[in-house]
Formats: C-alpha cells, structure tokens, sequence
C-alpha cells in the first residue's frame, strides 16, 4: 500500500512505502541521504550504514531514477528540523529501495536553484524541463486561471459548450488564418469562437467556452503564439454594456483570489507579487484616456483611434497613482475599427460600446456589447463589406428574438504570462508553437 | 432588478421584473396566457382584460420574442395547480411588457412535443433548434460528462494540461491526418494526446486533459466525426494495469452518477435509463471473450485478433444475464495488432495490456499500461517501423526514470450518444463536423 509523501506525518513511528523520484542524492561517509519527490511533495530519507544492501543500491542511483521505497517514519531529532517546510520535522529510514527505472545522467542542471537555461534550450529540451519546479508551477498557476474561469462562470449560471476548431471560410478571415486541406477542399482553423458563443448565447442565455484559437499572423513577438486557449464569455438580457464590464472585472477579481489561494507556494517560489485589483476597478473613455494624459505627460494622443503601448502603460501609471489599481477598464473606441458585430452607442455611434481590461500598461480582455438587433447586424455585415453567406447560421440566430447581449474574451498563456510577469508567452505555454517552432525547431531562430 | 423566473416562488405576492423569451401565446377570451422562459425556466402568465394597454402587446407578441416583464406573481387557485413541475403553483399576473428583440415566424415547430426534424435539416438549421428543450437536454448532460470526468480526475490528484492541436508529422499519422498549411510548411491536426500526455505524466505523475481530437478518415458512419472532445487520463506508479482499469472504471461510475442526480430531469424529458454498472464490473481477456461466444452462441471466432461488433454485442449480452452489468472489460489484445506503446505481458508477450470498457454492444473507452522502458520503447519503435526521429520529443521523456504507468481515453460526443442511446454521433455534437459538412452542406449527403 503506497504513502504519499505529503501524508507521511500521519505515519510516524510506522513502516511505510513510497513511490517517487530520486530528487537529491547526497553520501555522507558511510551514510546516503535522499531526497524523494512524488507529486504530493518531498521527503528526505537516509541510508544508515547497517543496510549494507541497501547502501548497494543507493550508491547506483541518480537523480530520476523511478524508485519504491521501504522504510520507517522518523521525527527528526530537534537540531535538525527545517521549519515551514513540508516534512521538514521527519526523516525516512530507508529499509529498501527497488529501483523501478533507471534515469540516463541530466544533460543540464533541473535543479530548484542551479536551473538556469535559455528559453530556446528549454523549449528544445521540453519534456525533461517540465521536472523543473519552477516550470511546474507555472502550469500549476495557469491550471488554477482556467479552473477558476470555469468556475466563475458555473456559479453565475453560464453554460460550458464546446466551440469548433475546425471552420467554414469565414467572414474576417484573411492571410492571419491557417488552411486545412478537408477531404480536397478548404476549411479553415478557427481564429475566435466569437459567433458561436453568441449563437449559443442565443438558445442558452449565458454560455462559456475553453477552446484553442489558431492565429496564423507571421510575426515571432514575445506575445505571438500560433495556437491559443481562448477563455470566452457571453451573456444575454444585459441593460448596459457595463454588466459585461462588471462580470468581467469579477471573473478576473475570483482568478486572482483563487490563485492568491491555491498557489500561494507556487507565487514564493516564482517570487511573483500579484496584481492589485480594488473595489472598483475605474473606467474611462478612450477620448478621456487620451486627455488625462494629455494633462499629465503633455503628449498628445488626442483624436488616435486607438491607444498604442505606450498610451497603455502611461494610463496605468495615472491610474495606479491616483486609485492605488493596477487595473483600469477602457471604452467607447470608434466603431469603424472594430469588428462589425460591436454595439455603437446608440447617443454617438461612431463610438462604441467594446471595451478593454488593461493592467500594467498591457491589455488583459476584451469585449463589450454586441449589436443584437438582427437589420442592424445585417447593415454592418454590408457597411464592413463581408459576404452575408459566409455568416449565414450567426445572422440566423438573430432573427429570432435576441435581447441586449454582450460578452469578453482572455487569453490564458497572456494572463498567465501577465499574472506572473514572464518575459515571453511562451513560457507560459506548456508546447509552445510558433513560425519557427511546432516541438521541433522549423527555423534556426532562437527567443 | 431582475428575478429569475426558478425563484418566483420566493416573491409570491409581489411585483416583480422578469426577462426571457415568450415560449408559448394562448388567446382565451379577452385574456391573453403566455409562458415565459429564461435558463432558469417556465413561468406562466397572464394579462387580465382590464390592463388595455398590455393586452395590445401582448397581441403582437410571437414565440420567442424577448421580452422584459413586470407582474405581480399570484398563487395560483387549488384547481389550477400543476404538481411537479417548476411554478405550477403559481402565475404571473402580467402589467407590463416590454419587447427586447422580435422574432420573425419559426420555420418549424421546435416545441416539446411538436419537435420533428430529420438530422439533416436540424443541422441546416441549428442555430434555432438549439432552443429545443430536448435539444438543450442532450448538451447540458454532455457538460456533465465533461464536467464530472474533470472534477474525478481532480479529486485524485490529475493535472490537467493543454494538449496541443497543431502538431508536427506523427509517427502514427497516414492518411488518416488533416495537412495544415503552415507558413510554407506542413503541419499536422493531432489525432491524439497519446504521446503529449505520457510525456506530462513522466513530470507530473497524474494528469489529463479535454482537448479537440482530428480523425481524416474518408467515411460518414453514425459513429464518425472529423472533430471529437477527447477526454484523457494517464497515471505513473502503477503497480499493474488493473490500477489503469480500476481507475477507469471509477470514472465512469462517477459520470455515471453525477448525470443520474445532476440531469434527473434532462433524462426524464429525453425517457433514458441509464446503464447499470455493478460494484465490480467483469473483466475478460479477449481469448476469454472468444470463448464464452462459442460456448454460449456456437459461433466460433477463437483466434480472431480483435473483436467485431457481433462479438461485442453478445459478450454484453452474455454478462449481461449472468452479472447484470451492462458494462465489460476486456484486455489482452494481440500485441502486434495494436500501437508500439502498449504494454506486452511479459509472462505471454505475444498478448498486450491494453483493454477496452465495453457497454450495450459498444466501446466506451480505451486503455491500459504503456511501456516505460525506455530500451523495449526503443525496440517497439523499429519493431513497428517508425521513424524515432518523429518521436524524438516522446522518446526522449522515456530516458530519465518513467515508472510502470498507464492511462485512458475517451470522447466526450460518443459516450454521450451512447449514455442516451442516441442513434447518431452527430446528434451529440452541437456543431458536428464530418466529411459532408462543416455548419455549411458541403456535399448533399444526408444523415
């Protein structure tokens, strides 16, 4: 009957085994000390000199070598103890060790302190690397956003579907999407489950989705991926565009939460501070954006149609200065810029009622109000200049009896990437694909 | 403020503020009835002839049309009292409404009882008949599935990962795999996280995934899509491939379970009993199955190298008289016939370790212990003439210290088709794609 290490406390005294991974091996005279890893902790055991045969087969393990261990639970003498740290206070006196599978010697150091590769290498050394610590809680961290999402949205009603990846030719398409040759003729990869989530919207009121996005744009930014987990939201019988806002400021105010809960270990060792969301995060119109910086900096962005990185990072400064949030909600972006299904304020239709989260000088989510009457979707259709046919099932769908709606959308390599501040969304991906790289390399470029 | 029309019954005296759809118009007399449905539920209302003004609304009124309502909500007289269902208790005595959105004339009944489309024409018009309450019941049971196969893997500890979609050439690929233009080069849609998942496994011991899953096979069965939610598991430390079974089965108990209490009332509406599944359920090696078959049917198919669907309807059958359980497993396929990964007992090598959960005459899922050698991997690999370099990332993972371990799979649409005993794969899927369509007819094949 296996233990597992993080319950090891509850066995003192007792005869236990365990299954895990040589993390450390240290010798020490006629003693072996090691250290056990299985994916509910770490133990530190030791090898006394009396188990000769065991002492054998200490002496030929290597860090990952796949073990089962026999041995007896020890409180560690007083002197020893290492506090706050989990089995800090026991030691394993190792009985028997079978060696389940041998590890080859580590190309590279995966330690917690002497880790230290270069994104390329990493990448191109994945499947190792993902024994690093840090890397592990990573995608430990991005497990709880998307969870907490997921979360979020079923306490508030809304309905999990699954969004297609594989689409018809569609409407906003263009060079940025990838072709699929489907039985001879051509699909494509879905670039945004955008008209789906309103389509169900539509029949269920509220609905969710987690699904991979595809973004075929040729560019190798430090923000580019070419395959993404899209979290998308939409909701039904809104009265502003700013229920949109709220739920979205609330969707973000639980993932921060839960990850402050669930991976306070994971932030230490990733020495990482979270965001400050507050009460209410402040909202501005893009045209008071551009002014209050104008006011502050003397720069004048005045009559932009939209706002560039550094407009994005000089609001955040405003407002973080101002309001002590590290968040700030922009709106009313002018219509013609933004996508056709985008509601225009009804008083000043040439602005909009979209907006954007942004926090720390860059953009977190997206989203806002969405025309739902069905003749002024079909003008937008034509003033946008796209072909009807190819949005003819999202056109359908309004025909009959959709109320004011609105919905947003997030990343989570981007807010995983953001939350923690990585330098590159690749690191928040777990197999990162881009022009240069599906696994293996395409192209000699490195990070 | 809004009230959800499932808690009217905590407003009973009061005026409230409903918003939803009109589901059903019956003029009676000088009085107009209406239901009105949100995604909470069905709520009964009526305009009394004395409210003039409303009652010249109400006229105008048509199924589906978005209304926001005031009223005043009644307990309804003794006589007119409706037991079981949600407000058959009480009514809304209507005052005023407002129109949301208006709906043009359906171009069909999607009523409860009035509902009769052929597949074909339903997936031409999806976006409407996915406001068909059976239709609505079939997707809210597979969320659960989704659902409660996320929360069983959490509860045993499973990380949950992103596999990825886009992948590079495959070993195991052929003809059976989309080609993605990217960037100049080929690509890949996987067909599934197989190797992605054992390589997470070889870092976080236990994990998952839900993912979109591609299959190119050029045929148009019931049981055939081009897109499938692909539902994961793999766990390292096993100590035989019954742990991989009994984690399985757990499963599926689980799901099984958690749609019984959570869909009580979608199953109902649907008239499906769930299958049974016993404490334990029988597990057969495949010579095992071949021979029960001949002793019981006379039909001789001992030395076959896999199972049939006749086989697989009367081993079910079989067990079925003798157990009452309408679920096997069946293991101990021939080793050559299945991929280089699976497990070959070491005591008969020729026969593997991998297993099937079969139900009702259909497999439900597929699974069982992996090679962890990184030597017998090797070996597999020529054996079955791949290329390693095309599994260089996989092999890879295999060379520091992967203990015995196996795993699972399974798709979310076919165990929903086959929980509900529907007929067609397609029916399960809201958005099926196949070699005749993609949301449009791409051909004019039907269903």
């Amino acid at each position: 009957m296996r233990t597992y290490i993080k319950d090891l406390k509850e066995h003192i005294g007792k005869t236990v085994s365990i299954s895990g991974w040589v993390d450390v091996r240290r010798d020490q005279g006629k003693m072996i000390f090691l250290d056990f890893r299985d994916m509910t902790g770490i133990v530190q055991g030791v090898i006394l000199p009396n188990y000769t045969e065991t002492i054998e087969v200490g002496k030929t393990l290597r860090k990952e070598f796949a073990v089962k261990v026999e041995g007896k639970v020890n409180k560690r003498p007083e002197r020893n103890i290492k506090e706050g740290i989990l089995n800090g206070d026991l030691e394993l006196e190792i009985m028997e060790i079978k060696v389940l599978s041998e590890a080859a010697p580590l190309p590279f150091d995966i330690s917690l302190n002497g880790y230290n590769l270069e994104l390329t290498t990493e990448l191109d050394n994945r499947a190792i690397v993902l024994r690093q610590p840090k890397i592990q809680a990573i995608f430990k961290i991005e497990e709880t956003v998307i969870d907490s999402f997921r979360e979020f949205m079923k306490k508030n009603m809304f309905f999990e579907f699954q969004a297609p990846s594989m689409v018809p030719a569609t409407a906003e398409g263009g060079a940025e999407v990838f072709q699929i040759d489907y039985f001879g003729k051509k699909a494509f990869l879905s670039q945004s489950p955008q008209l789906y989530k309103q389509i169900v919207m539509s029949a269920f009121e509220r609905c969710f989705s987690v699904n991979k996005v595809f973004r075929a744009e040729p560019s190798s930014t430090t923000r580019h991926l070419t395959e993404i987990v899209s979290l998308d939201a939409e909701m039904a019988f809104i009265e502003s565009w700013t229920d949109v806002r709220d739920m979205a400021e609330n969707t973000v105010k639980y993932i921060l939460k839960q990850v402050a809960e669930k991976n306070a270990e994971h932030l230490k060792l990733l020495g990482v501070e979270l965001p400050t969301m507050i009460e209410k995060t402040p909202t501005l119109s893009l045209r008071e954006v551009q002014q209050r910086i104008f006011e502050k900096f003397g720069r004048d962005v005045r009559g932009e149609k939209d706002t560039n990185a550094q407009d994005e990072r000089e609001i955040c400064e405003i407002i973080k200065e101002e309001t002590g949030s590290d968040f700030v909600f922009i709106y009313g972006y002018p219509t013609r810029k933004k996508p056709f299904y985008v509601y225009p304020n009804p008083e000043e239709p040439e602005y909009n009622e979209g907006m954007d989260l942004i926090c720390r000088g860059v953009e977190w989510l997206s989203g806002g109000r969405r025309i739902n009457d069905s003749k002024q979707l079909e003008e937008h259709v034509k003033l946008w200049n796209m072909d009807p046919s190819k949005v003819k099932m999202f056109l359908e769908a309004f025909k009959y009896g959709v109320p004011p709606e609105g919905g947003f959308a997030f990343g989570a390599e981007r807010i995983t990437m953001q939350l923690l501040g990585l330098k590159n969304v690749r690191e928040a991906c777990m197999f990162p694909r881009d022009m240069n790289r599906i696994d293996e390399r395409l192209t000699d470029e490195g990070y």
